[in-house]
């Protein structure tokens, strides 16, 4: 008999991007369909059309590290897996989770076969509704500081505003935490101009989709909730009046000299 | 007579994904079908298989201005026009060129039907395929010293470095800056441990893909050409060795008290 009665199953976190069906690539489809459970939280999961074989393992939306060890477990045992994430599992989501597994996991989690499928994730979707407010050089920031100190987003804030960098904020509220972005936008206001656009995105290419441009001087916690991702550009990000249209929003590709 | 005998066309920004047909999205497809005329760099809008009625456009990379005004004019006569990029069109690409050209062209151009299709850009399928790297907050910098000054760059550089992002570098090298991506790493090797994983990829996602993983110590400019994209980790970032496979790189979604 060999050694190797257990076959070492695979691992793929899939990224189903923003919302849109229209949104998703082949790619992350032609996992989907070659798996048969799939892990995630519950409003993604359910995103997912699946046959009689396959099965959800839908789970809350605090519980990446028990979800991701669950996920490997199955794998490790053989099993045909799928971890989805809404977006890029890359950006603030499940990818990093399920690697944090197989560090801190027994060996048979660094056997099985792995993969990452990328998505569209949010502040891409955002920014194409608004024009190109990442036109220029950019940062990603969760403003949730459950998983560091809230000193810590702060000092990127003002780094990132200082170094010009147009920024993106995932993340921005919970229930847990309503003040924050108020206490973010105050900071960014005694860094940079109350010109500069800033752009709340919610459901972006989903039917409700709601976008809203607004100037950081009148910028309030209010406007988001947990599913917005908020862009807020640099001193160069610029607005495009348009006559019967929402104006355009975008960051030219060149720095002017001396603003930096 | 109607003083609108001339309809305003419209122009779609359309991301066609790092490259594989499997990370082509359902919306930029359906936004290529629909479209008579598509400009672009070339290699890009040699991808798309075009019916008899659609014509291609093609210039050269460095021409986005004088393409998107051109491709606006064509809109703004009544065509039905596809500007095309690799990856996200938001990202150094031609969203941000084609809101230029809006801004600085005639009140028409304004009243083009204008929109974005977002794409897999170039960092999130290079970081999918060396597991999670951009799995903390991240930035994006544009290597290139066309439209900005090098001073600009090197102070990002310094901020990103000293506050704790991971960054992903688009525009390493051209055959006119071959230099610059060395000095980048001498000043990241500088506010930077050695140790930290430096990712190069190419052509992700394609059969030609190729995925490079150094530590920062060894990463060198004839690493990359200008197809690659580079992710540089923070001091947070992990390598985790599997026997038999390619290590995988990730960002802990935490961060440690006092490292900041």
């Amino acid at each position: 008999m060999s050694e190797n009665l257990i076959p070492t199953g695979r691992l793929t976190v899939v990224g189903l991007g923003p919302g849109s069906p229209l949104q998703v690539t082949p790619e992350a489809l032609a996992a989907c369909e070659d798996a048969t459970d799939f892990f995630g939280y519950g409003p993604y999961v359910e995103r997912l059309t699946l046959l009689p074989h396959q099965r959800r393992h839908a789970s809350d939306n605090r519980e990446e590290i028990s979800r991701a060890a669950a996920a490997l477990e199955l794998a490790a045992r053989g099993g045909k897996v799928c971890v989805v994430s809404g977006g890029d599992p890359g950006v603030f989501a499940m990818a990093a989770a399920v690697c944090e597994a197989i560090e801190a996991g027994p060996p048979a989690f660094r056997q099985v076969e792995f993969s990452v499928v990328p998505g569209v994730t949010a502040m891409l979707a955002v920014a194409a509704k608004a024009g190109a407010p990442l036109g220029h050089d950019f940062c990603a920031i969760s403003l949730s500081d459950n998983l560091k100190p809230w000193s810590v987003i702060e000092k990127r804030l003002v780094a990132a505003a200082e170094a010009g960098f147009v920024m993106a904020f995932y993340n921005p509220v919970s229930k847990a935490r309503p003040h924050q972005l108020g206490v973010a936008f105050d900071i960014l206001r005694a860094h940079l101009p109350g010109t500069v656009p800033v752009i709340f995105g919610r459901a972006a290419g989903r039917p409700d989709e709601k976008i809203r441009i607004e100037l950081l001087a009148d910028a309030r916690a209010d406007m988001a909730d947990m599913a917005t991702c908020i862009i807020v550009g640099s001193v160069e990000t610029r607005l495009i009046a348009r006559d019967g249209k929402a104006p355009l929003v975008y960051s030219p590709r060149s720095w002017s000299a001396g603003k930096a």
